[in-house]
């Protein structure tokens, strides 16, 4: 039986997933990421662990057709990461080093990206070849994907749409060090920002506390039809849907995937975000869908395993 | 010996290359463009001049590797067009009749796309697989490709660069109905409309004059450092520039060529809008490189000769 391993290495956790060729996923478990010492620790460690499933389940190398990875940093078509803030990582051979200490293939993407791909093949993007997977969480992350292959670029960083500009008015500055990134407004950090703003000039009743508020208050204000959160969903909806506009001008998919810890709130942030979209897309581009992103945290094992079984 | 042809149809002119497998072009030539009649004389005058052609120059049929053409509309990865306004055209199964006519493979493609590839294959993106084209001609057009593929997208409206909106405090529409897109400030139209805007309030001594200033004028007037065409220049710099930023956030080129009349002003154009671009780029996009287009209106037919060969 020919199978593969999709892995998504993350700042805390490693996920890692045993797959059959069809997807059917065989086993799933994680492992803890070191990330002291530059994280030289996090490849040696998958690899023992991935050496011990293939003992477990009395798997055989020869029938390993290769190990798909995500990491938390742009990475190259080589496979190659300058610097990963998350794991510890400087300039690193992620790809060869890998593939030394498996004796097997190995395909490294970012993990955004990485998810997309997972989305596209078994989750809300399932069918399609032309897909953008936001994925809105701390910040907000992606992947562009076009005729069934993620956008990567020159210096692998493709796909990085939390930091378009939708407002060149702002004047508070994004992590990026720019000012007015789709990031600032559509994360749930930016919705957070987006809500104290509102509620410091706002005189109407509302459930929500400005010294506690989240990105989930504001949704689940929303679903009391609260005005307040309402007005500030409103806001979030026309960042991110003016920003959704402008990629597809560029990419022109035939649907959004929408993703991340935000995105929990549900069918109604569809309908706040497709109504900017609708009001600033092309003509060509209004037909575009929308939908929930389906595989939750999982997203990441499944398309690190597409990228070995596409190679 | 192998050989293709590359076709680029325009309004009024279709041009015709053929070319040998290497690129080397064999003979270059223009036919009319008949638009009446929803253009339905379109595709049977190329295929007779295809045809002409072949035996002034006595080809084989068997050696022929192929049809590539550029059309001025949207077109499916299935070479559909559904309408072309330039053209006439309504539906339109434009590979399968071309086919039909001339017993050849087709492929056919958005001629800006095309045109996009044709500067990457021997143009001011050569030895580049990932090129933002940008063309600045009455509108704002472009080209993006993505490891050697130009994006065409799910309704073959990938590309539309001039249609991302980078003010969202226009009150005026452009041509595609929205308000703020690239278009109104890049294209020569734009340029013009930022210099009257500039002139109208305008109390500095000028060579420019509102009523009958081009894109052209405002570029030779900077070249001889007057200062009300500098600061129309830093206008056009700061808009281009910034939308240049988004499109790097998305697709990560190693190269942006600028093209299309305007880019005749030279490397002037250039340092306005990399100057604007470097400061809004994400850190991982500073470093793209900026170049003029070279091959002209040629760019066209080697783009559409590119892609037989790379079929």
């Amino acid at each position: 039986m020919s199978y593969c391993f999709g892995v998504d290495v993350g700042g805390t956790t490693v996920k890692l997933g045993a797959f059959k060729e069809n997807g059917e996923i065989i086993d799933k478990w994680e492992i803890p990421t070191h990330t002291e010492n530059e994280g030289v620790r996090i490849l040696p460690d998958i690899a023992a662990s991935v050496k011990e499933k293939i003992e477990a389940h009395q798997l055989q190398l020869a029938d390993c057709l290769g190990l798909g990875m995500g990491v938390p940093a742009p990475v190259t078509s080589e496979g190659v990461v300058n610097g990963s803030a998350n794991l510890g990582w400087k300039y690193k051979e992620v790809r060869k080093e890998l593939e030394e200490l498996l004796g097997i293939s190995v395909v490294v993407g970012n993990d955004a990206n990485v998810a997309a791909l997972g989305e596209m093949w078994k989750g809300g993007g399932r069918g399609q070849k032309n897909m953008i997977m936001i994925t809105l969480g701390t910040g907000v992350g992606g992947g562009v994907i076009v005729d069934g292959k993620v956008i990567v670029g020159a210096h692998g960083a493709g796909g990085e749409v939390g930091h378009i500009c939708v407002d060149y008015d702002e004047t508070e500055h994004c992590g990026c060090g720019n000012m007015g990134c789709l990031e600032q407004y559509a994360s749930a950090t930016g919705i957070v920002r987006l809500a104290k703003k509102q509620l410091a000039k706002e005189e109407r009743k509302t459930v929500l506390d400005a010294a506690t508020v989240t990105a989930k208050d504001v949704f689940d204000a929303v679903k009391q039809e609260d005005e307040v959160a309402m007005e500030i969903a409103e806001q979030f909806g026309e960042y991110l849907g003016s920003g959704l506009a402008i990629l597809a001008a560029v990419a022109d998919p035939a649907v959004f995937v929408i993703g991340g810890g935000v995105s929990k709130a549900g069918e109604v942030l569809l309908s706040y975000i497709a109504k900017y979209y609708q009001k600033r897309a092309l003509f060509a581009n209004k037909t575009t869908e929308f939908a929930l992103a389906s595989l939750g945290n999982d997203a990441g094992i499944y398309g690190a395993a597409k990228m070995i079984l596409d190679k």
